[in-house]
């Protein structure tokens, strides 16, 4: 049984015409699937007119109590909430869920050395309920994943929405044949950030190392494929990292491959 | 198959320890059940730290968008997961759900005649989807419903948790067996306010006529016992109003009955 894991960035949830025309894509991928977004300009903004600092670390969000307070209710709320009825409208039967719910996907929290990010949390595949989640597929729903999850002992966590999605993906690999798309607003990995025809098509364990070394991939790029092969390592059949225009469009963005 | 419906109030929400040992209870009822929760209190603090005035009129919350937007963080974000989160630390396998996760709930906005509420929605028994609920009780999952819903065009809307539960309830009752329970901080419907040893343990439609003649149900009752009847009519076997420490506990609290 083949199952689609889709990724959006929240660059795409920010502009209401590119969510709504994503979301059109995404409802007319076929088969079972599953959907992953991120949200963190809206938590920023509503945290700001809060009064609550966001202090950003390597890009990853510094989550004291406040913090996580207002994450949870940005992405758990507002954000996941919007998709699910935007999909309903949609003839999609989308569920939202942080890993809390079912107890689809927990986490550790991060040691406090080096840095502290306070209450945030890392997954490996073995955090996935597979079980929950195929059950949820086999009830014709579409899981609707936000960044949020918890441990198990009651502590809720925030996470990286492209880790929840590789975890997902690579949890579910066990059961399914996985295909896993990180959309996002640019065509691919490009091989010069300024100039968007310059898309490499397929990038390889080995092409992979030479294209860090040369400086080509750096910076939010690098967890990003990084996920992506440890996808492919836990079994995930395809993934590729392309702009949400191209979802379903053969051949487009970049295949990362092992 | 037997269900149980449990609604539980604002103030309990508000209280970490009522709160835990709410939760403590609630686990221990055996068999299928669904849980929904307000959390009222925490929305006004809320949108009063962001700046925006709560307006209640007769008990209602009015909702424009900016309210909007605050009630579905709180209520489907930062406390149905909390919620969540503290169920699964106690080994209950809790999925939150908005009224538009599954589709479980769909409302109708509220006319804005005479009064205008704003994105309040009202709910009749045809609107819960009680195939999906049961579904998902069938997974072995418990439903946690917040007091947000869909109109199915895409639009949330904020909607009264007593009369989440009503529907969830009256909705269901076609194919379980139901008992509804609204549990809050006094032990039942009193006949002196002031005195909690006044508890009127059973009133019928005819009694409650009499009791609301003669002044001695009034004011925020009054809607909760009109939800108590109209689940009644619709099919719920079982009708209590009672204190959150009696949830299980045989002859406590007022039975509502035809």
């Amino acid at each position: 049984m083949k199952l689609n894991v889709v990724k959006v960035g929240g660059a795409v949830i920010d502009d209401p015409q590119s969510l709504s025309a994503f979301l059109d894509a995404f409802v007319a991928l076929e088969g079972p699937k599953v959907l992953i977004h991120g949200g963190g300009r809206e938590a920023t903004k509503i945290a700001a007119g809060m009064g609550v600092e966001s202090q950003m670390i390597n890009g990853r969000r510094v989550t004291d109590k406040a913090t996580l307070d207002i994450v949870t209710m940005v992405y758990a709320g507002l954000v996941n909430k919007r998709i699910v009825s935007m999909l309903q409208v949609r003839g999609c039967n989308a569920i939202g869920l942080s890993g809390a719910d079912g107890d689809a996907i927990r986490a550790t929290r991060r040691p406090a050395k080096p840095i502290d990010f306070g209450y945030v949390g890392d997954i490996v595949p073995a955090d996935v309920n597979a079980t929950i989640i195929n059950k949820l597929l086999e009830c014709g729903l579409v899981p609707v994943f936000n960044a949020i999850t918890h441990d198990g002992n009651g502590q809720l966590l925030n996470c990286n929405a492209d880790t929840i999605a590789r975890s997902v993906a690579s949890g579910m690999a066990g059961i399914r044949e996985v295909t896993l798309t990180f959309c996002f607003e640019m065509p691919g990995v490009l091989r010069d950030v300024n100039n968007p025809d310059s898309v490499i098509s397929v990038i390889s364990k080995n092409d992979y190392s030479a294209l860090v070394e040369q400086g080509i991939i750096a910076g939010g790029m690098l967890p990003k494929i990084d996920n992506a092969f440890d996808s492919i390592s836990h079994g995930v059949k395809t993934v590729s990292i392309r702009h949400w225009k191209d979802l379903a469009k053969s051949g487009a963005g970049t295949d990362i491959v092992a």
